[in-house]
């Protein structure tokens, strides 16, 4: 054909897809959902192109896109679960029923339950195996929304397995076409080989950080500090060692009693301080000063039966950030779903249906260091997901359910 | 062609279906899951027809049934919802974010919360609409393993309303494949039109009953006893009429406070009392008596923080039946999924999963007056539910995932 009455074949379109027919929760701005209503998002390169009323549209729609999807429901900004043990191997359900079944820790262990039965099954799966057993896991979580996911090693306790753990969770990123941030968590518990030298196997860990980084499998490192794991000064030769490769730092503190492990991490300008229960006042106002995220993990809180609150209010008025995670770990945290965190944070710890959505997307973001998602805005990462609600409160309030209808990570559907 | 070397070319197959390769969880046996590992699982005309080890089967697989498929994971009964509110209308999830903001229930109500709000619009809803917007919930919890769905009327209260309750869930049913009980619970609170006349609304109900019985609507009835609700002599009058209709009865009871309800519904040789977290040890024994069982509904407990636990031990200790439900309902109990009640059950109520599987299949069917579903057991219906999963365990583990693979109602293939 030689003449062309539509003004769209003179060119490209100019962006990749658009979304008309929603609502939109945009999170941007401080406070509220950032509710749009008959809204349109286009994207354009894996970056928003347009966040705003479909009426404003810069021309007809059928020019506008190379897609264009007519959809109802809402669309918030993809979610980030920040902090998962989301790659180890084996089964610990049946622990789970020993628990419940009154049977003591010794017996659990006898039966080779507790962590170091995970580390048992991860040092023995090759990468292949220990892909394959955690990829349905990381599915199911970008199947109810996660577009950003960190992984965190903390099962292999030596150098290979560690480094399985984090080839890993660097495959499952690619695999599932979303980003995945590794941390090496390697002082996470203490392997058998240095069963009474903690301090030796710091010095280890501080051994292989390093070697780590080089092949580039490490994006932070993490420390297990409580009575049961790492001690403050321990974990403090863990932060010197990565703020020498220029590796932020973040920590397991204070869950089950008062170490300071926030207000450590905040010394180092931590990205986050998670769980967070037994933190006191001072140490909240130091992760004020430094911009430390408070990572809310309900999901452990929940399953140990946990009465000891973090302290919300103190983290609301100091103005620092909330973030909701799922902690997904066989041990003490079976979520596999961010959306059912969110849920357990309303439940559990009072969170409005607001503030656990932007505790599961900006502050989750911001917990990761990352500034470029998290919010609806031209210029962020295409990460988006459609649901099918009335109210985007219902992502805080429903238990199970298929609420999910699109996953979309650098503008590609990825569930 | 002439001849046929295959025996199988000589007549039709034995069964309609089997499935070999799983392992089963009967529950079929008193105690334990009813382990089968290995097994195979056949049915014809709905019921099942083979429950056993692989290596038995009489005969080669590709001969015994029309459709064979190879699977690998779990198979348990299917899964039996026996308390729902599932048909409703209306969006109560900004009431929930009004609650966790600390609104007062008069700001709330004012908003257009609280049941009546749910009244309200059931009321508006035409027969259709309110099918169309409850049928998505049904779905979800058939999604997650629900094959028999007790659905209660309760939001209409009055006779044209209820009706319209009653015949939607009849509907949901015939859409979905599956069986729906149908029970009325008319008596579930006082309609704008009979406030402060709460006798004079029970003789309205009485004169319901009949005639919605009379159109082939309700398998049941039910009344919420309690202190806002009705008392035990009104309840009384309810269950009076219902026996006369030779309907069985059931009973929200001692929810709140120890109103003496479970004892009343098992004077009535009721199906069940539901809720019985105040029941007394007098009561327990009552319903061990009457073989009245106890449903269990963790999903009010988690959302209104409840800490008063039902008496567990004394229904154990009395042999008395713990069923498991939903209790899906837009005020106090969002849950659209069994199996995250199973998880609640055990997370709050120290269930064991093996319990919580107990509950929600075998002892639910019972709390609806059915013993040919619950177990996979030769002759029973053929309901079951194949599961991605390494042991029954994880039905009562997980928050979130997508762990089921199948859900088979009389033999066919619904979720
Ligand atoms: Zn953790
Ligand atoms: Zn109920």
């Amino acid at each position: 054909m030689t003449d062309s009455a539509d003004p769209s074949d003179s060119g490209a379109a100019r962006w990749d897809g658009l979304i008309t027919g929603v609502s939109l929760a945009t999170l941007d701005g401080a406070d509220g959902y950032g509710e749009i209503r008959d809204a349109a998002l286009g994207w354009r390169d894996g970056r928003l192109a347009y966040v705003g009323p479909r009426d404003a549209l810069p021309g007809r729609e059928d020019t506008l896109a190379d897609e264009v999807i007519e959809a109802h429901g809402w669309i918030t900004p993809g979610l980030v679960d920040c902090h998962t043990h989301v790659v180890f191997a084996g089964d610990r359900a049946r622990e789970f029923e020993m628990r419940l079944r009154g049977e003591s820790y010794e017996a659990i262990a006898r039966a080779g339950g507790g962590i170091l039965s995970t580390v048992h099954a991860v040092r023995e799966a090759s990468e292949d195996a220990l892909l394959a057993q955690s990829l349905p896991r990381a599915k199911s979580l970008v199947a109810d929304g996660v577009t950003t996911l960190e992984i965190k090693s903390g099962y292999g306790l030596d150098l290979a397995n560690e480094r399985k753990m984090l080839r890993v969770a660097r495959r499952i990123g690619e695999v599932l076409g979303i980003e995945v941030r590794a941390t090496c968590l390697a002082a996470h518990a203490l392997p058998p080989e240095f069963a009474d030298d903690a301090d030796g196997y710091i010095d280890a860990v501080i051994e292989w950080l390093p070697v780590l980084h080089g092949e580039g499998l490490v994006d932070a490192v993490d420390a297990f500090c409580e009575g049961i794991g790492f001690s403050p000064e321990q974990t403090r030769r863990v932060f010197e060692a990565a703020r020498a490769l220029g590796l932020p730092v973040k920590l397991h503190a204070d869950q089950l009693s008062d170490l300071g492990g926030a207000g450590l991490a905040a010394a180092f300008d931590g990205l986050s301080a998670d769980h967070v229960e037994y933190t006191s006042q001072d140490n909240v106002r130091a992760m004020a000063e430094h911009g430390t995220v408070a990572v809310l993990l309900p999901g452990a809180f929940h399953v140990l039966r946990e009465t000891k609150l973090p302290p919300l209010d103190a983290f609301r008025e100091h103005g620092v950030p909330m973030a909701v995670a799922t902690d997904c770990n066989p041990g003490t945290a079976p979520l596999l779903s961010l959306r059912q965190a969110m849920q357990l944070a309303c439940t559990h710890f009072r969170l409005t249906p607001g503030e656990a959505l932007r505790g599961a997307t900006v502050h989750a973001a911001r917990a990761l260091g990352l500034d470029d998602r998290g919010v609806l805005r031209i210029g962020a990462r295409a990460d988006f997901v459609l649901w099918d609600i009335a109210h985007p409160a219902e992502l805080g309030y429903w238990l199970g359910g298929r609420l999910c209808r699109g996953v979309f990570a650098g503008g590609r559907m990825v569930a």
